[in-house]
């Protein structure tokens, strides 16, 4: 038996007090906190990270060492073809990615059936990667998580392996997924309230 | 409630008769059949689906319509770049893509515990996307899942964006991604017995 429901109040209360802190240090995405907002203010369910999906040029030794990863840019919004070369033009070592990544939000749950609710709901928006991550006694924590995510080389070891027109293409087809998942997240704003019921 | 645990023997009976179909069939990747029996032999799991990662080209309308989605190419295992240019070849309409997908499965789990136990397994040998995928009155599904992904648009509606070095770089790339999660898969079935105890 996993003992989160009997100690759901007490981690709230820790989350949100993280919360508030990350809010006035600025750290939280600004597009995202309204729906933040509308899912803590539900009894059984509380937020404990986010995300509201990026676009990124980043450098890294090789494709998963993330430790040693360095971001040359980052954007929680569309991006233009010259803000992305800006940062191309930064790489000097490792391996060069262009990377999209869907929105994440990790959100606790009261009881199971509170956690299953969440889960088909988001879902049902178009959320399809999400599920629930962990369970223990601490915390019922479900991710809601969408598909749209480019992973695409652009070369290694200061040496560009694709040209302009073929950055073009894909931060075109970039901005169509930021559009694609930003939609998503204004329905799941929409929507989130129906969990009250 | 869930009744997950009560219908856990007939869920796994009718599962293990569909996978002696699929075997029959030869519709499951050969080299994780011996994971998936291995699987099935713990009294507390059984195997719902799975895939042991792979590699295509694809030619899709736009970016997440499956249904309208066409292979050019899929293996489940390192490629030559002769391969990719033969698939490349047939390209005609849409977007083209070329993709990577680590290996998924999905396992039932009697109860939660064992569920989280299998979670926990599976993270700690590297499988970081694992998570609880659903929970229902019928089951109770543990998605194993690792972060090796690749999504690279190669082109649209028959035109080329990336010449033949290009390729060679991301074949090398997506083939040392295949050996690296193929690892993973290997220490898995080495491991999973552990979860007898």
């Amino acid at each position: 038996m996993f003992l989160y429901t009997k100690n759901f109040e007490e981690q709230k209360e820790k989350a949100m007090v993280g919360l508030r802190k990350a809010l006035e240090e600025d750290k939280v995405d600004h597009d995202i906190i309204p729906l933040l907002e509308k899912i803590n203010a539900l009894d059984n369910y509380f937020t404990t990270s986010s995300c509201s999906g990026r676009v990124s040029v980043m450098e890294m030794p090789y494709f998963g060492d993330k430790l040693n990863s360095a971001w040359l840019g980052k954007w929680h919004r569309e991006v233009t073809v010259e803000e992305v070369l800006g940062a191309i033009g930064k790489h000097k070592t490792g391996q060069l990615w262009f990377l999209v990544r869907s929105p994440i939000l990790h959100v606790a749950a009261r009881t199971m059936e509170d956690a299953v609710k969440l889960l088909n709901l988001s879902i049902g928006l178009g959320f399809k990667y999400s599920n629930i991550k962990s369970v223990s006694h601490k915390k019922l924590l479900v991710e809601i998580r969408s598909t749209e995510r480019m992973d695409v080389p652009l070369g290694e070891g200061g040496e560009l392996w694709v040209g302009e027109e073929y950055i073009e293409r894909i931060v075109n087809l970039s901005n169509a997924q930021m559009r694609r998942f930003k939609g998503k997240l204004k329905r799941l704003e929409d929507e989130i309230g129906n969990l009250k019921k």
